[in-house]
């Protein structure tokens, strides 16, 4: 079974047709510049570019020009994904691994050895990876892997982090992004979201007169002024690619917004029309803060043009997680923040895993092209460092990520045959919600299968006639059922996933096959 | 003319019935207790308490048991008024003057003076008090007068100061409450807003690092813990009253809270249900503020039965302007959050001017009664030194206020002919709202005239049917419109008012009743 498994993991694209001319791979000696921007908890709807077959309300609440603008002359993938949690995802992202591979299965606290798993009655924790992502090995309970940034840093590429990190708790190494591979820091730390967005603020919240715990480090200069965290971030990221823009050297700009995550704060500069439509207050000041990252996307793209850099450029736009769907911290009624998809951050459900994916490459990419081929955050490592034309790479772990370069060549590849993995063995939060905690799941084709832990039972839902996840097929389809429960328990036993036990028999919660032919616990 | 105006404001109340056996005055020689319970910001139907003809959708949104409580011991004012503005309010209650009297037409800044007026494209600044209430003589732009506090002290009342002071700028005698009169000064400083109600913030949101100006001076026992601003200032003002109590001393007890003035935080105790009914995010945070309020009000009845003093205590409740009615900060669509008041906070429109106002003194007054009869903030001074017993206090000012205790013994007495005056000669704020600035109002019976500064307009409504002031009768009731014009004019007249001056002319705003016989400017 593990045989055939691989060879459905690995098999290559299939070609309905030829590539088109115009999407052909340029010859060029120039290695090309790789930004990518990726925002935090940014869900699939919170933009103006339309990612579903229709325009949705969503749609039209909120304005992102320069994600329309990079729509136009890149490629949409309405079908990316990425894990249900930050810290995971940004794992994945630098060494293409899976999440139930590189087991930081949860969020990393930005305390050392401290899981953020909320206590379970019915679970136990696993001893899933709490400090996060570490480029030397001998650190406790951390993945120990070769980065992207250090990769292409030793193949010459200029390397900037922005933003936010969130890959390692501090007192371990993974928690600098200069040790993971980066020349410059901007602002990255082991906080995973900032404690004010607010210059004036100087980005922080003191606690009883101490530093707040996820105060911004390294803004100094914007302290004490109106400037937004989202904007502070921008100018600095743009100041420091002038380095490499100077010296001709190819660069990597990971530009990793705070925004959209909590606390959401207004940014004054957009929040106005918001409150004018009559949106919730907390939903205004939220489309003020997805408004002020298009924004920041747009200062990117008006540089590259400036700079004469767009054509030799491929701009990454991602988010790291479903927006949150939980109220508070969002306004309006809970899960309805993604709809069409359910639920939303932390879940499983597409809510919590699809992701506004776009990508820009003049030359390569057909401007205004659409795929609809689905694929995961793990990608973008295998995929940068064949842009970067990075052969070979000495990587000590083994990549899950495929790349995703035919597709830019030719989006209308199609592979139906790839089985995509989320596992999450954990209790994100106290509040329940559907999926939320506890969960695991695989996309085979429009398939899609969900595992709840907690009561062992598998739901099955057809994408391409129920993107909401509302009509559960699992009586009606009983082999399908069975086939999906039986790769995704292939899967991870492959990568040795970690499943946690009851607390009642200390009895592990069974694979998913399992629990189609046995009784549920 | 002045002398026939002298007499309707002095003229006595009219009794269309005798009164109630069980609400005549108790005779006692033990003096009784004096609790005023003053909320900042809250508007007249910021409660479940119906103070309209009926109950009405926010009535409904808000849960203000104790509120009820009190409304079922006590007697309901339905026509109970405040000035627009917090400084003004708070000046005239401890001065029985009127805001035109005492100068002090705007709210007051922390610093000494600073007008806060915005700057104006029509009019100029009149030169008001900015540094707001005086207890001595010879500090620049104050009113020096003599205060409640400092009366009630002089005939052995313990008093005690608790909460949001605002009464001065910050390097004047005023800024401090026990200048004014209070033995104890729980919180109260120049500061009209918290910088935060969290005990986690310390009350504080430092700014660069320095402490903000809005922290909240004296609660050190409650910083870091998660002990919330209205809680706190109620447990503080109830272990001052421990030292009355036991002494067997009359007290007065004046708990002006911070709450609900912005910042608008969550009170967590009590939001959950009102973002489950689907509120706005924002109005959900501002009704747990209002029930967070409504939770001290219950503390302090609680109080008064354990130590058997319901009975010797009167309880007046009382806010200190119309609800806040521009979004943000504010949720949903503006000034809506008064109806069927028009507009809010800062307006001489009901929606900025009546307020929800109660009081209990079992045995005087009778348990669930309501008066319709209009009184207004500055009569609480002659009307608690009544209650207190203090014969021919020495006052410096000339008392404009009248005593209620009338009403409180028969709250079916009536008069119609006293005339209550607003006067506003000041922009409050950047926004244009329908006359939050710059405006005078009258208000006799069931009439109301209303004088715009700025275009020289005056309207008239009838109150009775037309509650909302939609429907200006100015044209259809020229001899009404002349009368009140008139009144309002000798009333500012003998006042000696402050009239802003035009920019353009240097001339000054003309008289309401010259407005109608001139051409408009």
């Amino acid at each position: 079974m593990a045989g055939s498994l691989t060879l459905l993991l690995f098999c290559g694209f299939t070609a309905p047709k030829p590539p088109r001319r115009d999407a052909a791979p340029r010859t060029t000696t120039v290695r090309p510049n790789i930004i990518v921007f990726l925002v935090d908890d940014m869900g699939w709807q919170d933009t103006s570019v339309p990612f579903w077959k229709q325009m949705t309300d969503l749609n039209r609440r909120y304005h992102t020009p320069n994600m329309e603008r990079l729509a136009k002359e890149g490629v949409k993938f309405t079908n990316a994904y990425a894990t249900p949690l930050c810290t995971p995802t940004r794992t994945s992202l630098m060494t293409g691994l899976n999440v139930a591979h590189h087991r930081v299965t949860n969020w990393t606290s930005p305390n050392k050895d401290t899981s953020t798993d909320y206590p379970d009655t019915v679970l136990n924790q696993v001893a899933w990876n709490v400090n996060g992502l570490s480029p030397v090995a001998g650190v406790d309970r951390t993945i120990h892997a070769t980065t992207l940034p250090a990769l292409l840093s030793q193949q010459n590429y200029y390397t900037i982090h922005a933003g936010k990190a969130h890959f390692g708790s501090a007192g371990t190494p993974g928690s600098d992004p200069k040790n993971l591979g980066f020349r410059v820091n901007i602002a990255g730390s082991e906080i995973g979201h900032p404690a004010s967005y607010l210059g004036e603020d100087n980005y922080d919240r003191p606690v009883n007169g101490k530093h707040n715990r996820n105060a911004v480090p390294g803004l100094e200069t914007y302290h004490g002024t109106d400037v937004f965290l989202t904007e502070a971030l921008t100018r600095e990221a743009l100041k420091a690619l002038d380095v490499p823009v100077r010296n001709k050297q190819p660069f990597f700009l990971y530009l990793a917004h705070y925004a959209v995550h909590t606390p959401i704060m207004a940014d004054k500069r957009f929040i106005d029309k918001y409150l004018k439509a009559g949106l919730d207050s907390t939903e205004a000041k939220y489309a003020s803060l997805v408004e002020g990252m298009d924004k920041s996307l747009g200062d990117i793209l008006a540089y590259l043009d400036a700079q004469k850099l767009t054509d030799n450029t491929v701009v990454m736009f991602m988010s790291d997680n479903g927006g949150l769907s939980t109220t508070p911290a969002r306004g309006g009624k809970a899960h309805t923040q993604n709809l069409p998809l359910r639920v939303g951050k932390g879940s499983v459900y597409e809510g919590g895993i699809r992701e506004p994916m776009l990508v820009r490459w003049p030359g390569v990419v057909k401007a205004g092209s659409v795929t609809d081929q689905y694929v995961i955050v793990e990608d973008f490592f295998p995929t940068i460092l064949e842009i970067a034309g990075i052969q070979k790479p000495a990587i000590r772990q083994s990549v899950d990520g495929r790349t995703f370069l035919p597709l830019l060549k030719n989006p209308a590849l199609r592979d139906t045959s790839r089985a995509l993995v989320w596992h999450h063995p954990n209790r994100w939060i106290a509040a329940e919600a559907p999926l939320v905690s506890w969960a695991s799941a695989l996309r085979q084709g429009d398939w899609k299968l969900v595992y709840d832990h907690r009561t062992g039972a598998l739901e099955l839902y057809n994408l391409r006639n129920d993107i909401g996840e509302q009509q559960n097929l699992a009586g009606q389809q009983p082999q399908k059922l069975k086939s999906l429960a039986a790769l995704l328990t292939n899967q991870l036993k492959r990568w040795d996933a970690q499943m946690p036990t009851f607390k009642k028999t200390g009895q592990p919660v069974r694979w998913p096959e399992d629990a189609l032919i046995q009784p549920k616990q």
